[in-house]
């Protein structure tokens, strides 16, 4: 008896021991990254490109990039959807990122979409429409019953690299660093020659297990000449195939640096009512370019719907990126997604933490972070020449401006503030962080930390459509 | 045998499974401030004002708080030192807030010292010496040996509230967030009547037990009249003793919000050389006002030193600041601090991560943080008027510049990293903030996690002289 209870309790002190260390370790070493197939319905067949009735539960679809699926350079409410969702729906969308053309060999060669999407000879290009902007988005994806006025929840369930088509690096991938022309760095450099554009490539493991991007190289930008035979002394066109004859490549470059990954997608947004092609460079309230690297997996995009489907689109994927992306880029590659897109009807906001939310809005676990900019609504603000003006006009001081009094109208709205609290509790215990300066429309992110509030005087979140 | 094996497991198996719980939980409830006197030498009694030889060990001496060891609203190379160090010794510093005079009752009645320095009758104004700026800082502290071209390293070893002295609140203190007409949320009120100043009185366990604060209560600024007669419609004058009849304490006032606290000095620098008397509120070159909150127990700050003895002071204490402090003010209240002073003299800096650092760097544990301006150097390149120039030319625009291009010399000359290196790794692996957007001379802080670096490309720090 005495020693059956000795074997239980050696067992049950085994047992604990065991359990107590599995969960000390799985809390210090939580994967930085993991699949988050969980819960995601198993993929469709078909793509439908109109709506049907909404389905008893949530279907989940695939959208590859192909020269089909993408646009380049642009938003536009005019574009044709690739896909009809209906809210809930799950949507696997392929990124390619604008630069890989940096290095063919490690970013475009071997994978059939991406070199289709970058097919460009003397006869023949095949996505020929590129610009007024630069980055190649997925999309558009058309939410059925989507108006505007109403809000549209963009879910990033999760977030992978691509890995390289090239056999020569399985299990690897790559991003490219152009420090160029409309960096922020660019009048600023002291070592000769100045200026200069500046290609670091970086490689990154594809198979998931490191959390880190090294250095492989960098090299000089030099005049390119493109299929048309245009001379290219400047990254000024998206999508040029560097020569690789043409430039040094220095392998001694951030040796023993290690950039931790941080995935996120540059550009993800609705499609803005006010011109028919919108420059895909500044960000507004629409989303867009927004360039927040905390855009990450297990995080939500709230955008406000302007056009009728909302038109939702994504690319200009970062393997990391630090908060002011100086020198004109992150690391940029391309990255598969997978998006839960949550309608919320503008009848549905009121008393609600969504109520008067009409900016681009990230929750993350922890945190509520409003999207300041120059212009919050530069298209509106600058009228008919607006996409040039902006560029001219990027500052910082009224992206602050513009962010703290967003902030202080979500905690109003959402937190049950009056304005006094709103502008003391930002003060004492929110942070403003310098999102970009490299996108014309500059951009000021501020971020209030969840935790500080009694949950009992937050208004409630909008139920599920 | 078996018996006594199964024993010894089965101890050995409570034993393990004890201590595994006990790091487990030690490593997830950390505390958020403790005491660190460990390794602090046991306090002198003599407080010595000339330099001496210097002594085997290291010396602590403490500069308690009083009419004599402040100066009020200014830095200044002419000051009396408080006190005089070697290197390596530490220093009590007592500060005291400039904002004590927001609720005399909570915050300076029944401590003697508070007291005195705010002591002002119509017919005597204890220190009378105040402005151009606002800030109560301690000091100067002459750091023997130290010379213009030398780096003074500031480590904060200990950072604790200075308890409310009125017994009716024992246990507690106070702190005051003053949002002012030099806020950045001035001329971007929604509500009437604006512009307005507004008082919140934030409320702090003195104990040290409780890691956050809480709105006591707030009110709106009404006119003031100081001993001398003047009426003070807004906050003009640093000190004003505020009369609670003439306000209305709205006690409703952010319930259920906790904010975490963040003790730091928002001033700490060294005399400047440019000028007798100057302003305690832009911060610049030798520190100053600079208001980051990341300036916490645990870092260091290095500051070129301009005058002989360096002369630093430290005060405007805040119990917790977000990064922009964007109404005017953080919650200012009192804290003394123990700092290590360490001298590293100009010639022992060539080959070490500090050559060429003539900027304020602040380390943490696990990153270097760099400070940039609106101007670097203000005092200098403003001539003669610097000092009310810089209120006009304000900007975070020219203040990333100037940080962008520190952040990237120090990792030129501390990590031997190229140009084209350190923009690239800035771009995607550092982040930039907005430090304040309230003090003048505007701030930008970049930051650069140590753990990206290989140890063996990093060059050594300097040895303690």
């Amino acid at each position: 008896m005495i020693e059956n209870r000795k074997k239980r309790w050696l067992r049950t002190w085994s047992v604990l021991f065991a359990a107590t260390l599995a969960l000390c370790l799985g809390a210090s070493f939580l994967p930085t990254r993991t699949a988050a197939s969980e819960g995601i319905p198993p993929l469709e067949s078909a793509l439908p490109t109109t709506c049907s009735s909404s389905a008893a539960h949530p279907r989940h679809y695939k959208v590859a990039a192909s020269p089909e699926t993408v646009h380049w350079g642009f938003y536009s409410k005019n574009l044709a959807p690739v896909i009809a969702v209906n809210s809930q729906d799950y949507v696997t969308l392929e990124t390619i990122t604008h630069h890989a053309g940096d290095d063919y060999d490690r970013m475009i060669a071997g994978d059939p979409a991406i070199e289709s999407i970058y097919h460009w000879t003397s006869d023949e290009q095949t996505v020929s429409d590129r610009g007024p902007g630069v980055h190649i988005l997925t999309g558009p994806v058309y939410v059925c019953g989507a108006e505007p006025g109403d809000l549209l929840e963009v879910r990033v369930v999760d977030l992978q690299l691509r890995p390289s088509g090239n056999p020569d690096y399985a299990g690897k991938t790559f991003g490219s660093n152009a420090s160029a022309w409309w960096g922020f760095q660019y009048d600023n450099y002291k070592d000769d020659p100045k200026p200069r554009e500046v290609i670091t490539l970086y490689e990154m493991d594809a198979t998931g297990e490191l959390d880190y991007a090294t250095a492989a190289y960098r090299y000089v930008w030099t005049p390119q000449t493109t299929p048309d035979g245009t001379v290219h002394d400047t990254i000024d066109y998206p999508g040029i195939i560097v020569d690789h004859d043409t430039v040094t490549e220095i392998d001694d470059t951030l040796e023993g640096v290690k950039i931790p990954l941080r995935l996120h997608l540059g550009s993800m947004g609705v499609a803005p009512s006010e011109a028919d092609v919108v420059d895909s460079i500044p960000p507004s309230y629409f989303g867009g370019n927004i360039d927040n690297r905390n855009i990450a997996m297990g995080t939500a995009m709230y955008y406000p719907v302007s056009v009728p489907g909302a038109l939702f689109s994504g690319g200009d994927a970062h393997a990391s990126q630090g908060d002011s992306e100086l020198d004109g880029t992150a690391i940029e590659t391309s990255i598969t997604g997978v998006f839960q897109f949550v309608l919320h009807k503008q009848a549905d906001l009121a008393g609600t933490i969504l109520e008067g939310v009409n900016y681009p809005l990230l929750e993350t676990p922890d945190s509520w972070i409003v999207h300041g900019f120059t212009y919050p609504n530069y298209l509106e603000a600058l009228g008919e020449d607006a996409q040039s003006k902006i560029y001219e006009l990027s500052s910082l001081d009224p992206a602050l401006k513009d962010g703290s009094a967003k902030l202080r109208d979500f905690l109003m709205n959402g937190m049950n503030l009056t304005e006094d609290e709103a502008f003391s509790l930002i003060t004492v215990g929110a942070d403003f962080a310098i999102t970009q300066v490299v996108d014309g429309n500059w951009g000021v992110h501020g971020i209030v930390p969840k935790g500080i509030f009694d949950p009992e005087n937050v208004k409630p979140k909008p139920v599920d459509s």
